[in-house]
């Protein structure tokens, strides 16, 4: 019932994630019909995040290609500090940026696309602890539940969630084959 | 037989730092004669490291004032992203940055003077991770141990922390009073 059953999404997960901007995007994208498929550093990895609640990779960055999905979420906390400094993720996330397809991120997550250097006049928004990193990165920075801005979706904090997964569903809705 | 004896440093506290950026400065400076305040968001408050080690504040950010220090050492980890979002914090690196007192970081720790403005040509280094928020801040960065221009000195992760107390204490002996 969810209209998504043609949709297939990566989500990112590196040690240290806020976990339920983890979880909850993952069920709820399940929940309206998409496959979801956890990336990162290596596969069938365990991984724990902030509160050490523990999540589970599906595939490695390098063993997934942007071409196979329709879109990309970035969970925030403290992973993308990890994730930035793979080049492998860093490659994904380009791949997903030159294919115009959603990258969607939350909280902490904008620094991996200020690291693939695609955010130069970008609106978007994160948690007020790296606003200046994302305004010295170029972006267009608004202080909203939610941010459209062509492929990019972005929201502040887990309050934001029930914004974030309706932007992002209707987006998908919008833009699926 | 430090030669530091009248030396006052801050350094500061947030909860997910990295310990030994803690320790080994706050030690090391003891052992060479200076006196060493332990800051951050309230006083007297027990707060964890990255790897739950916990470590207690003396004072409170809005309680001291940079002209009672000589300088300041930030520790990386994860305590900038709290430390660069409390008003008190920034207003008080930048009290030393404007009595151009020594500001020294490592790791991480760039966050919070990028948060301050105040690296904008500024010669530095920093963790490889938050390289892309040091460079989109102007800093002009360089992958060396230690960076020293003018009172800003910094060092890159904790395999630096030789280097970057020597070059405290080398910069401390020559502008201490």
């Amino acid at each position: 019932m969810g209209h998504l059953e043609n949709v297939k999404i990566a989500i990112l997960l590196a040690k240290m994630h806020e976990e339920i901007e983890l979880w909850y995007p993952a069920i709820r994208l399940k929940e309206a019909g998409a496959k979801v498929v956890i990336v990162g550093e290596e596969a069938g990895k365990k991984v724990k995040g902030k509160h050490d609640v523990p999540a589970t990779t599906d595939k490695a960055y390098k063993d997934v290609k942007a071409d196979d999905f329709t879109g990309l979420v970035i969970p925030g906390g403290f992973g993308p500090d990890y994730m930035r400094k793979n080049k492998d993720c860093l490659k994904l996330v380009k791949d997903f940026h030159n294919q115009d397809k959603m990258i969607a991120f939350i909280c902490h997550a904008g620094w991996l696309p200020i690291s693939c250097g695609i955010l130069k006049g970008v609106k978007a928004t994160s948690v007020i602890n790296i606003k200046d990193d994302m305004v010295n990165a170029g972006v267009q920075w608004e202080d909203k539940p939610l941010v459209v801005d062509g492929h990019f979706l972005s929201s502040r904090d887990p309050d934001d969630l029930g914004d974030f997964m309706k932007g992002i569903i209707k987006y998908l809705q919008e833009h699926a084959k």
